[in-house]
């Protein structure tokens, strides 16, 4: 197999070709499935596969989120579904939801699992055990590595804002920054902007994928404050991902096409304020 | 089904039974597995299950690594191994190694995973996310939620030991022992006895899981700190992992006898550390 060209880069493009910062997060729950779908067999790939049909020109990336898959011990809809990513749209990074934090042997057993059984281009991490946690996951050449920073939800100020003045989240950026690598993402909630504007000053060139909007609260003014002091210097560098308000934004038989609408009204407002700041 | 006793309960009884803090981490990568074993069916469950027969009545728990099932696929090995363990030796709790961190929907997705579809009796956390990615664990009764507090890794300290003065560890440690609750655990790495020893003092009466003992370093004069700064009032609360040490103590077809004997070793130098901890 050739080397594949970094993470970065394939983000980049992806940005270009589909002129959009839109992520759909892949969370399925098998109770909240249209009933024609609930009792047929493998449920949350054909699931999730109508919604990839559907919003495929629309986003940047696909987010699936391993937790929901395990809960059903539906490893191969997972496998199945990411390699219809692949074959379907090629180009279109798949970066999954895993949040994994482990060292040594264990961490290299998560990368193999996360970058080699499923395929994946990038995946969530944890830095609560430092940069063991993280190396051996920076090291599968041309995966990516998306390290939490600040998440979204509302304990996350716990361990993450601490101490007062030079807060953990600040120190995980600029660590991660400073190895210039092209592989690294960080992932900064979009419920905390002036948070996610000092993490952009802290890490200039790396992606966000930025979490909270839609389900978890957020709208346009809180897009047009991401975009404001969140892009990078080629006014990129931002990937929004949403989730349920996306995959069950309708019912019944003809829930694909409703989250087809409801990804693109969030990939136009998405559009709306990154073109404002660019014009600012 | 009746609610189960604490997960607390359940260990203390453990540990008057076996009269052991010794725990088999249970880490098997099929390319070290006798070659008897990797050619078969299911490796992971038959290794892993002679090495439980092997050291039942020396440990008072087994934990298994997700990590280490998940790269191979072995998701099946994973619940026949735990299902043998709960069948063949009732009352042996099992801890999965998993430090999954994430919140809301997706936690309870992994609380789903790993206590009903695995039926483990604990699983170990990871706190970067606050107390939202521990609560959706801690509300299935009667299972144990270890969170991770100082982790035995090099990098450890870098978040976990910052700020300074009033370290991140000692603030999870406070947090989770004023929860008063007698299902919650710490991870406290034996390569840290001084922090441990702090642990111990912002925790008086949680639980410690002490990896970092056997193949990451330690040995009698670690456990004689462990045990003289780290048990709780009742000369109990440690838990010492070791998983390589043991695991792979042989090779060939004896290699489960080979981890008993290391087991034992292992076991009884715990005993006159925490034995001469209890004389002096």
């Amino acid at each position: 197999m050739s080397v594949p060209e970094p993470f970065g880069q394939r983000l980049r493009q992806s940005w270009a070709r589909s002129d959009s910062a839109l992520c759909v997060g892949l969370d399925p729950v098998r109770e909240r499935l249209p009933s024609h779908l609930a009792q047929a067999p493998d449920p949350l790939f054909h699931f999730c596969r109508e919604i990839v049909e559907a919003t495929a020109d629309l986003v940047c990336a696909f987010k699936p989120n391993i937790a929901f898959f395990n809960a059903e011990g539906a490893e191969g809809d997972l496998k199945r579904l990411i390699d219809h990513i692949h074959t379907a749209h090629p180009g279109v990074p798949v970066i999954i939801d895993a949040k994994r934090g482990d060292v040594g042997s264990t961490a290299s057993m998560y990368a193999r699992e996360l970058f080699e059984r499923y395929n994946t281009d990038a995946a969530t991490v944890n830095p609560w055990l430092g940069w063991d946690s993280i190396a051996p996951f920076a090291e599968h050449e041309g995966r990516g590595v998306v390290v939490l920073c600040h998440t979204s939800n509302p304990s996350s100020a716990w361990l993450q804002e601490e101490p007062r003045g030079d807060p953990a989240y600040l120190k995980v950026a600029r660590e991660m920054q400073s190895r210039d690598a092209d592989n690294l993402a960080l992932v900064v909630g979009a419920t905390f902007p002036e948070q996610l504007a000092e993490v952009r000053r802290a890490a200039p060139t790396l992606p966000f994928l930025v979490p909270g909007v839609g389900a978890q609260g957020g709208g346009a003014d809180e897009l047009r404050q991401i975009f404001a002091s969140g892009v990078d210097e080629s006014g990129q560098g931002i990937v929004v991902n949403a989730s349920r308000s996306i995959i069950y934004a309708g019912t019944g038989k003809a829930y694909a096409a409703a989250s087809r609408q409801a990804a693109m009204g969030l990939r136009d407002q998405i559009r709306r304020a990154r073109d404002r700041q660019q014009s600012d």
